[in-house]
């Protein structure tokens, strides 16, 4: 039941670093890497480490990739990126899997791969880029929902017993956004999310109550 | 009442791109760049261009940077980018300029050379991956919010006079998330959001209505 991050370059870190924010035991994550430097860095937070190469069945077994409860792939290359995500998704055929790619070109090949999150920094950036000429608090709000610290959150939760049949808007716990209802997203403002159903998934912002929390609005 | 992008590398692509897919003229669209192979892209999109460096008064003054509503800046160097920003600050004290940083550490810098957004691309998909092993659904549903089509998109805007007195929870046009009053936040969950004032900026997620809409989840 832990997360395994192969690749321990700039985005590997930053995942790292946020889910420490986030209250992770660095215990429970399990760093892989080609570089010793990278590794010391990693065994420096207090994650365990494996010096390896994730493209190996091998590698990737000697880490119990099949009892994982996640995997975060940044190899730096889309291609080793990509073949990581095969060979994991190829042992472990439930695990979710989040890769990052640098080229837009791959975001398909790596759904096909077996990825179940395709994050993609420089498309990311533009969007956010654009956004931001059409008002100057949207980044910051997006980045406030990204990040632990802040104001809010982005949070996702099956349904409450005591929630089935009320609206989306009554939850007590945040404020709804949508619904996953199977793989069918259902907005707040559809007739779906009038009454909530048994394994419904919501997706809600709530407020961080994280003691760290601080504004990240100047 | 234009928009300058200076630089257009990949994400000073990305950002134009996406403008012009939330309907932007690109006629209204400014692309500086030192690099003639560049701006022929640019050209195709149909947006003026201006070959030249925009660290120089002269480059700035050359497309009207005191008229220009927003300005994008990811000139691929975080000095150059901040040498940008500072020159285009001195030139129009009031114009919101976003800026793409590559090191977190110039993070601060850019703020202080007077840009009003700071977008670390490296650092936002660190937080995106940490936050999708919480959740199958939260990178999706944040590239929908950050990006035009799909189901949702984030909306700022002022307070409309019908508004005032009423609480956040029943405008008509979204979903209300955060009303900025003066430069305060106020979430919907805090006292403040119990009466909109004039002069408040509301930060709402409304659904997107544009013809292109297109499913986003897989
Ligand atoms: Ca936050
Ligand atoms: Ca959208």
């Amino acid at each position: 039941n832990h997360i395994v991050v192969t690749g321990f370059g700039t985005s590997g870190q930053e995942a790292v670093n946020e889910l420490l924010a986030r209250g992770t035991d660095p215990r429970e994550i399990v760093v892989i890497d080609g570089s010793e430097k990278a590794l010391d860095l990693a065994e420096g937070l207090g994650c365990n480490v494996l010096c390896g190469d994730s493209t190996r069945d091998k590698t990737l077994k000697d880490v119990a990739i099949h009892r994982a409860r996640s995997m975060i792939v940044s190899a730096g290359r889309d291609d080793t990126s990509i073949l990581i995500t095969l060979t994991a998704r190829h042992l472990a055929p439930r695990l979710p899997i989040s890769i990052v790619v640098r080229n837009e070109d791959n975001e398909l090949p790596a759904r096909q791969a077996g990825a179940t999150t395709v994050i993609n920094p420089v498309s990311f950036a533009g969007l956010l880029l654009a956004g931001s000429t059409s008002g100057k608090h949207i980044a910051d709000y997006m980045a406030d929902l990204a990040a632990s610290g802040g104001r809010v959150k982005l949070n996702e939760r099956p349904v409450l017993p005591q929630e089935i049949g009320q609206p989306l808007s009554a939850i007590g716990t945040g404020l709804g956004l949508r619904i996953y209802r199977g793989d069918h997203p259902i907005g707040f403002w559809e007739d779906g999310a009038r009454a909530l159903q048994t394994g419904d998934c919501i997706i809600e912002i709530v407020e961080e109550t994280d003691a760290r929390a601080k504004p990240d609005d100047q």
